[in-house]
């Protein structure tokens, strides 16, 4: 057992910490700016080009893909670097070519993807060309329940008709987004979970149609292309679009998320590690009652908290991605749906007390706490709301003490 | 003990329920429609002022204030009341001429106004023709320590100047907004609780400078004329414009936030019970994993829960309201920040629960209930953060527990 | 609405207010060193007879039964005088005869029992010469499920005979304990809620074994008669000793618990008061890091927490108990559910911060807070665990927002 | 970065779990009817006698103990051996001879002891001949405040005389305790951290008081020594009784303190792991209301929570000792403090709701559960409270935010 990262994994935190200080976080202000100047309601502000540009030159690009398309680290090597992105979340996982959801998607096109589909989708996501959706949740049904997904994709001759209603489609309303994988039902008879495919869909074929903008709190995340609700009318596509077989789609949607997860979760720990950075420094230069706030009990009570849940949730993670490197993601399962469970959970709690801590300004737009929060807080539903993966996690650890001393149970 | 509404209660709280329903709810589409459209960012909708217009005609105007400028009732009775707009917070305190701030600042003149403060600005507000702000809060110190509070107003022959910057103005945006009472330091060298005044100052004198209009989680509550930082830079209004005299501010500000403690926290548990009630049809509704949601353990857990915390909140602000009627707001000091930590904070876990049951249309615009917790999370920190009533009710209850029986101590 | 208590109430509050400052509080010590060096481990000190002496002298006796048999006060005029007694939750309710289980019986006898049970029982009940106990609860299944029950009642010409085993019969150790209600099932094939009675089974009854006493946490409350298990081998009675009439079992249960569950509440709300006064008192006195505990944030946060939640808790059980003397038992359902659910949870909480602002003391003899928390901790499984009657709740309340509005659900 | 144990960890591990299902669960009834038919009150059942000759003769002695005089284990190969031991507290730490407060008592002479003392105490300690105690806290004075500290330790002449009273001094009362390690002030003039030593006292020596044993939520733990209040008057000890030199007691103490912690912490996890073991069981066989209480989504949302939060705190633990191994246990003072608020807190949570699914059981001494709970709680009171250590590890957080970025403090 060794908590130490090793040399690969330092030398490229260095590297990413430096670009951090250095292009990042100064970039912050004039994405706020351009955002708020831009005539665009939908597009990135200019400055995010330029950020792609800089990474790229420093090497830290696609740094989340795995394999020979990518930078070729582990999770357990990725994990810590996607912890640092999470200081700026609205800059520098795009900045890197790291945004979901093209990282997904990218994974997806990678190991399941037809070399015709890599070299139209992926090859140009690779170099940041273009962006990508993912379109899965539905506004009619509780999606979490994938059997409840209603959307259907019929093959007629040699191509695919898709009919349905999307909506929470992150990213597809930002005018560079070319193409959306589509979750839809291909065979009602078939088994559970099988019965599900996934579908490229270019964003301009005819029958597609943006119907709005959804908001997660206040917020319309407009300078990152949204969140879509899209209809899809007779949509055609070609049967060369279909990623896999017909019916893999439950099993792919499960390959695509292992490793989204820890990359969200790592995220949102640099997200709450710059949540708590912004509250030490902030209660220690207000004043209040006689003295800075950093001199009262119960501030101090939610730093410690904040630390002591923090470090935990770090180290689940970083398991977790060691666990999917070594046993493979299947067997990390647990785990997985572990740090779905903690991860957002406490991020949001020790940002709402670095809110809490910043009184009205913390609820404003003057400091990140407030998006921030929102974030932390829509992960709690993204990809299935907490329930459904705690009374799952529950069924396997109820199950895991049946057989074992079966004497108890006289 | 009796805790049976009177019936002079009874009797409006039925009228109000009827208006509710033929009249607010069915405006609230037409106001999120007309919100969007509007070309004004700051302006309200004009379904307010029609509804405004109709309840006037019936009966339901100015509830709030005691007295022979409004309805007459005391606290107790238009606690239900109050309850009972919350189940709308953007249309009907504003439709029945009771929304924040202007009730405070209505009450404050009935009280300590002028006749001719009164004739020039509380007979417009009596009527609905003009809107008016309280700025208190300054960006740049904890403003909970009123004695931070850094705005000077100084006189100068027969006027007072004011120079400051103040921030979360909430109204302040809106076109019809005529004039802010302002708090401000008049006499530094005072005993700490005598420094400060509280000035009216019409929006459009000159120094007068609308900044911004803040945001709380990426709400401009732009229909409701938004939450304005403000420059005040030798601004002069007639001495005449002082309310009380000079060095009453915080006393003023004591009497002002009594009855707008109650009264928040009454509409807050309306809006609670209208998240219970989105949440017991949302999951009778919806479906997962072979029944509705509704018979999931954890869910019908929220649901109890809520119930039995709202229950208690509720009676806890109707004693309040029965203290300050009875023993007066001074006597109920215990008790009114009791409902000003307690309330807000249960409500806002009420709403998040109904949220998780919503899933993702929890958090977007297509249910009230993100609007709603965000109300709820903001008032944690307005009016002073939860935290500095808990360490103040603290040292009343430790005093109280001391020269009883000092024998214990021995 | 009038949070005023009356006249009587308050009368007998300064009474009762008295006589624990002067009689019980100053036996606290002299029961303990007498529980100390007791013989009989289940008996009960001998300064509690005569604190009943006293009692009974003062007008302070079977205040909790309503009625002719009993001191004729209201739920709501009781309500109050049981916080009281849960001040000294060893020594006042026993002294005013109002302890649990005795008072639920007596309520039992006095509504449904026949003159002669109520001769034979009631009157020594009444007059403090005998003890009683409930055997409800078994250790075979889950008596909360009340058609779990499995003790059998078998009518056999003039008497029943009953077979099965109950355990956690609180008071049934004690010499005094002259008799058991016993629920058992009757019918196995009646309606689900007409399948069990109660039969009144006297202690010295052949086949009747206690086993032994059952300790919560490290208690075994041998100075109240312990909480026996109890083996019932073919023990006969008279068919004169059932209560009601065969299948009444359930419905009486429930009669029997709703004020039950008053008292049980107000005793808590009195004994977390209590906590409350030991916590300032002791951080008014114990100094640490340069200053007395009670100028620690952290601590003052506690303090307004059990403030606040107590006041609540305690509205919400005074509301319950004016219901039921108001709409009756059965219209109460919902708010006697609450109170179970919402004052256990509260008080233990309140306790285990006193405990922890104790220190070590706290969990030790040298306070009573050790031993209060567990009695709350218990309260929490007595009578149905906290998620049955949640999950109760729950169902009513999604029942209610059901037919009201049906257009919501379409 | 490596989750695995390492090979003689996993070895060990492999042996213990045999030792635990072969010897330790099979003696937990044992020792429990020994318990109960004992003598001495204070007295160890003889079935510990001969668990530790077996456990000896399997190689599982002193594992606790690195370097020569023990089995030469790091903290992080021990840390997993401890938390098997959790998993029957009462047995298995004392068959291992690893139970406090010898553990930390052997490591204090192993480091810091003259060879005459280790000769005459770590001997016999390390062969399970005697055991000893540790004496700090005090009745009188919060003693989380290591300087409120007022046992006197005076040298006269060629001996040290102590006055004072301790409590809770853990196992004194065992007749085989033979001597306590005592603090005490030397100098009440020195700087702060240097006024305090730490003296071998013999327990037989005259002027040593045994007054009385200390409850813990009822429990006397009488058959593991109790916990004795003491008192010293006028005991005279030789010179060669001072383990280090005068001042270095509050040193000594810090370095005693780490490991235990993580010792603590460990068999903490392990308690946990059992009370989740036995709620899975009971769930799986209790049925109520047409089902196994295993299918309550409630149930499995405590199995959830129990299973993401053991898994976090197990691995901050693991770090924890890793750093101590590595660093050493100055430069892990944050994470030693950090599982010292975590992990009880966890456990308790965890034990809890193993407690509430056993409904009356869980109480009872029918499973471990209530002893295991009341450990866990004292838990977050012995070596201070956790708001102490809470408050000092955000001032460390706090001060790590302040040089790196002066700017962001303008």
């Amino acid at each position: 057992m060794d908590f130490r990262y090793d040399e690969t994994t330092e030398r490229l935190r260095e590297r990413l910490l430096a670009f951090m200080a250095e292009r990042i976080h100064p970039a912050e202000p004039v994405f706020a700016d351009q955002s708020a100047a831009r005539v665009d309601r939908w597009g990135a502000p200019p400055v995010v080009a330029e950020l792609q540009a800089e990474a790229r030159r420093h090497g830290l690009w696609n740094l989340f893909l795995p394999g020979e398309h990518g930078a070729g680290l582990t999770n357990l090597q990725y994990a810590p670097l996607a912890e640092i992105t999470g200081w700026s979340p609205e800059l520098a996982p795009v900045a890197l070519n790291c945004a979901a959801p093209d990282t997904g998607n990218m994974e997806l096109l990678a190991l399941f993807g037809t070399p015709e589909q890599r070299d139209r989708w992926l090859t140009p996501l690779l170099d940041g060309r273009i962006r990508s959706a993912f379109a899965m949740t539905e506004p009619a049904v509780a999606s979490s329940d994938a059997t409840n997904i209603a959307t259907r994709i019929e093959r007629d001759g040699d191509e695919y008709v898709v009919n349905g209603r999307k909506w929470f489609v992150t990213g597809a309303l930002d005018p560079r987004c070319a193409v959306f994988v589509v979750m839809g039902r291909t065979d009602p008879d078939a088994p559970r979970h099988r019965q599900q495919s996934q579908l490229l869909v270019p964003r301009d074929t005819p029958g597609v149609t943006l119907r709005r903008g959804l908001r997660t709190f206040g917020y319309d995340d407009g300078d990152h292309g949204g969140h879509a609700e899209i209809d899809f009318v007779d949509v055609r596509v070609p049967v060369g679009n279909l990623i896999g077989a017909e019916g893999d789609g439950f099993a792919i949607s499960q390959a695509r998320l292992g490793p989204g997860r820890v990359h969200h979760c790592m995220r949102l720990v640099g997200m709450a590690e710059r949540a708590v950075e912004l509250m030490c420094r902030r209660v220690a230069d207000r004043h209040a009652f006689g003295g800075p706030l950093a001199t009262q009990g119960v501030i101090r009570d939610w730093i410690a908290e904040a630390r002591v849940r923090l470090e935990q949730a770090r180290l689940l993670v970083l398991k977790t991605a060691w666990l999917m490197d070594t046993v493979g993601n299947r067997a990390a399962h647990t785990e997985i749906q572990a740090i779905k469970i903690a991860v957002p959970e406490t991020v949001q709690w020790v940002i709402d007390r670095a809110v809490q801590a910043h009184g009205a300004a913390g609820v404003s737009q003057d400091t990140p706490l407030a998006r921030l929060w929102v974030k932390a807080r829509a992960l709690r539903l993204a990809d299935g709301p907490d329930e459904v993966h705690r009374q799952s996690l529950a069924r396997r650890e109820l199950r895991r003490h049946q057989p074992v001393r079966p004497a108890a149970r006289g």
